[in-house]
C-alpha cells in the first residue's frame, strides 16, 4: 500500500460539530510500505477514540513508525479531537482536515510549492477568527467577545482569515521570522530563510533555500536559494495581478526595495529598488558592450540569467543590462520564443 | 424624541478613573422614537448600577427593543463600568464613551464613513496600552510590566495607541482580515471585503461593498463596491499628505501593487503597478484614438471614470489613456472645472 | 570608578540553562561615580540571590540609588533570574546579558542610536519564539505546542527573532506605536513620535524627537527633530543593501509615501512620494532660477540641506531642485567633496 501522506492530528470543532482547524505536529508524506500498511481499510479521515489509538500505536510501533506510535498514545489524554488523515494519492483535498494536512506537508518541507494539490482547498477552508485563545468560529465569536468583557477580560482577535499563521502550527529549523502574522500556514520556508518585518509569504509558496525576504512572496511565487528581497518588493501572484504566468525567482537574485516583479526571473538577477517590471514593461536591452540590441517587452525576458533591470535616471527608459553580447541575446530570445 | 444614535456598553477605567475604552456589543443608530423615548432626560453619558439597568430593561422591552432588554439584564452581571451613551444629534463627541460609540457605529456599518461627526476626535481620546490583558493606562504599565515579570509571567504589549484594532470589538460579518492589527476600530469594511496582510484601513474609511484590500486606505478614504487595491498601494489621506483633497475610489477600480494615489477617481479606473499619481503629476491625456489630447495635472482629472494612468516606459512620461473621444474629454474636463 | 552602564534585571533561562532575554525595568547610563561604586569588584554579569540583594539595596540606598534599593527589595520575590549586568567602558557586549542591557539603554533613551558599541550582537543573541507566554527556546518550542493542544490549548507564536519587540520591555513616554510587533528592541524612539501600522524601526536606529513614522527606519539610520515618514517609505541600512553609507535625515524633511532613500539628507529636504533615490541616482541639479546647473550622482548631494527631488512626469527624469543659486550649489558640491 502506498500513500501520498499521513497525519495524525488535534483538531478543534465549533460548538456545532463544523472543524475549525487541525494541528499535526509531526505529518508524513510518502510513508514507507510497511507504515502505509497500518491504515488498511480506513477512511481518509477518521476520528479517534482511545481504543483506535491504542490499535494503531501497536501497528505503527511494529511498522518501526516508533515517532508516531509515542504520538497515538499522547493523543488518547487529548482534550481535542484526535483525527488520523490519509491522502491515497495526491489529488485535491476533501475536507477541512485533508486541506490543512497539506498545507502542513508544505510547511514541514515534507514537499514543495506546487507539490501538492490544492484545487478548490479555498472552498474548503472555514474562515475563523484566529483569538489568544485559539479558533473561535465566526459566529459564535460576538457571544465570546460579550461574555468575556462582563468578567473584565478580553478577546484578543489576531486575525480573522481561512488561513491561519503558520508559527502557530510548526516553526521549521533555521528560520527567523520577525513578525509571524505574515507567513501563512502552507508556506515552504527555506533552512537559512530570514523573513523581516515587512516580508510576507503566502501558502504554496517561499524560498527553497536561504534568504533574506523583505518583500512579499504571493501564493504560488517560489524563490530560489540565496535571492534576497528587498524592503516592500512585490512579486504578482496568480492570484494577485499576475494572471496565468506562475512567478519565480533563481538563485542569487536582488529585487531591491519598493520594486516589483511581473516575470519569473532565472539565477543572478537584479531589478533596481522602486523599480515595478511587469510582463508589459518595455525595455531596452543592451548587450555586454552597452549597445542597445532592441527593445521588447518584459515577458519576453522571462526565465533569462544574469539580468539587470533598472529605470533610467536621465531618460525614464526602462532597461536591461546584460553581461552577454548581442549574438548569445538574440539566441536566447528566440530560444524564448 | 429622537437620537442620532444610542449605545448599552461596558468601559474600563484607570486605576485613577480615567475611561481607557467602552465595548459596545449592539450600537443602534437613529433607533424608532419609541425606543428612544425610554431615555428620556437622561445624561449623554451614563453609568448605569443594578437598578438602572432593571428600570432600563423593562422600558427597552416595553418599546419592543428585545435585543437591547436583554443586554440590560447581562450588564447587570458586569464586573467592569456598564455605560450609556445617547447621541441627541451628529454634533462632536463630547466624551472617551461618544468617541467609542461613534467609531463603534462606523465598523458595525451603522453609518457610512463621514456619516457622524468626529470633530475633535483627536484630543478626546486617551493613548492607551492595548496588552493581552486588555487596555492599560500607559503610566500604569511599568508597575504591571514589572510585577508580571517578578511572577514569571509577561504582559504582551500589541499596540499604544488612541485607537484600538476593530476586531477586538466587532468583526462584522462576510469579511476576512489576515492581520487584523491594521484595521483601526472605527473602520467601515463592506459585506465581502477582504483584507490582506498588506492591507490597511483607517478609521472614518473603508469599503462599502465587496474589495480586495492590500494597500493602505488612509483616514477619511472611501473605496467604492467590488475595487482592488493592490499590495502596497497608498492613498493619501487628509491626515497623511492628501491636504484638503477627500479621496475616494468608485467602483471596479484597481490601484496596482505599489502604486500611490493623489486625486479621487471615478468608476472603472485604473493605476499602473508601481506609478504614484499625486494631484500635481503632469499626464499626457490620450483619447480614445491614442492621440495626444493635452497635458494635464491630475488633480484636473479628479473623478473622471474610465481611465488608465501609467507611466509610459520609453518615454518616463506619465500618461492617462481613456476610451472616449477628444471631444467628450473636452467636456469633461471644463465640467470639472 | 566609573561606569558606562549598568542594570538590575530579570532574565529568563531555557530549561537546559540558556538565556532567552532579560528585562531591565530602570537601566542607568554614566551613573554617578558613589552608585557605580556599590558594584566594585564584582563581575560584568552576576546572577543575584536574595543575600546578595539586600546587601545590595543597603548599598544603592547608602549611595542615594533609591529607585534602585527598591528594586533590588522586589527582586528578592522574583520567580525568574535576578541579575546585575555591569559594562565598565564602552566595548563590544561579551553575553546574552549584556547585550539586552544595551538594547535597553537606547530604548530608554539613555543613549542615542551609535551611542554604545554593539559589536558582535547578532552572534550573541539568541533566536527565540516570542509567545504570549513568553520567550521559549527554539528546540522546546514544539513540545510546548503539542502538549499546549492536547490539552485544548493554545501558544500564539508572535515572533522567531533575535530581537523581541520593544513594547513587552518599555514603552519609553511621549510616544505612539500602532502595531509594536514592527519597532525592536534597541530603537530609540523620540518623545512626540508617533509610529503608524506601516512604520518601523529597528535596532539602533530611530527618531530623535517628534516625528511621523509611516515607513521603514532601517538598522542604523537616524531621524532628526519634525521630519515625515511617509507610507511604505523605505530607508536603506547598512545591513539592507546601503552598503558602507550611513544613512541619516535631518530635521524638517518629508519622504513620500513609497519613495526611497540611499543618501544621508540635511534638513528640511523633500522626496517626492514614489521616487527611489539611490546614490547613484544620477541627478538633474536646477538652481533657485530653475537653471539646469549639473547633472550628478545623488550621494555627491549627501548631507545637504533644502532640496527637493521628483521625478519630472513629463521627462522620466530626476531632478534636484534647490532655494540656492548656481554659485552657492557648487561651493556647497566642492565642500562635500
Amino acid at each position: 500500500m502506498t500513500l501520498h501522506a499521513y497525519g495524525l492530528g488535534i483538531g478543534r470543532k465549533s460548538s456545532d460539530g463544523r472543524w475549525l482547524d487541525v494541528f499535526f505536529p509531526k505529518p508524513v508524506a510518502e510513508p514507507d510500505t510497511k507504515v502505509a500498511a497500518c491504515f488498511d481499510g480506513m477512511d481518509r479521515c477518521t476520528t479517534l477514540d482511545p481504543l483506535d489509538l491504542h490499535a494503531l500505536g501497536e501497528a505503527l510501533a511494529n511498522a518501526g513508525a516508533a515517532n508516531d506510535a509515542a504520538l497515538t498514545s499522547r493523543l488518547a489524554d487529548c482534550e481535542s479531537t484526535p483525527v488520523l488523515v490519509l491522502l491515497p494519492e495526491n489529488d485535491a483535498p476533501q475536507s477541512v482536515p485533508e486541506a490543512y494536512l497539506k498545507l502542513h506537508l508544505l510547511s514541514h518541507r515534507s514537499v514543495k510549492p506546487h507539490g501538492t494539490s490544492l484545487d478548490g482547498l479555498f472552498g474548503l477552508l472555514p474562515n475563523v477568527a484566529w483569538t489568544g485563545e485559539g479558533p473561535i468560529a465566526i459566529d459564535e465569536l460576538p457571544e465570546r467577545q460579550l461574555t468575556a468583557r462582563l468578567k473584565g477580560s478580553f478577546v484578543v482577535v489576531d486575525s480573522v482569515d481561512k488561513f491561519p499563521k503558520m508559527s502557530d502550527y510548526v516553526v521549521p529549523d533555521g528560520v527567523r521570522i520577525a513578525d509571524t502574522a505574515r507567513v501563512r500556514l502552507g508556506a515552504h520556508i527555506g533552512v537559512g530563510t530570514t523573513i523581516m518585518h515587512e516580508g510576507f509569504v503566502n501558502f504554496n509558496a517561499g524560498t527553497l533555500g536561504a534568504g533574506m525576504i523583505e518583500g512579499r512572496v504571493s501564493a504560488g511565487v517560489v524563490v530560489g536559494a540565496n535571492s534576497d528581497l528587498g524592503g516592500g518588493c512585490s512579486t504578482m501572484g496568480t492570484l494577485s495581478g499576475g494572471g496565468d504566468i506562475v512567478i519565480s525567482i533563481g538563485e542569487r537574485c536582488l529585487l531591491g526595495a519598493n520594486s516589483g516583479l511581473g516575470i519569473p526571473l532565472g539565477d543572478r538577477c537584479t531589478i533596481e529598488a522602486g523599480l515595478y517590471l511587469t510582463a508589459g514593461t518595455k525595455v531596452a536591452l543592451h548587450d555586454a558592450t552597452g549597445a542597445l540590441l532592441d527593445t521588447v517587452a518584459a515577458r519576453s525576458l522571462a526565465g533569462q540569467s544574469g539580468l539587470l533591470f533598472r529605470r533610467n535616471s536621465r531618460s525614464g527608459t526602462v532597461e536591461c543590462l546584460t553581461n552577454r553580447t548581442a549574438i548569445e541575446l538574440n539566441k536566447a530570445l528566440h530560444a524564448h520564443n
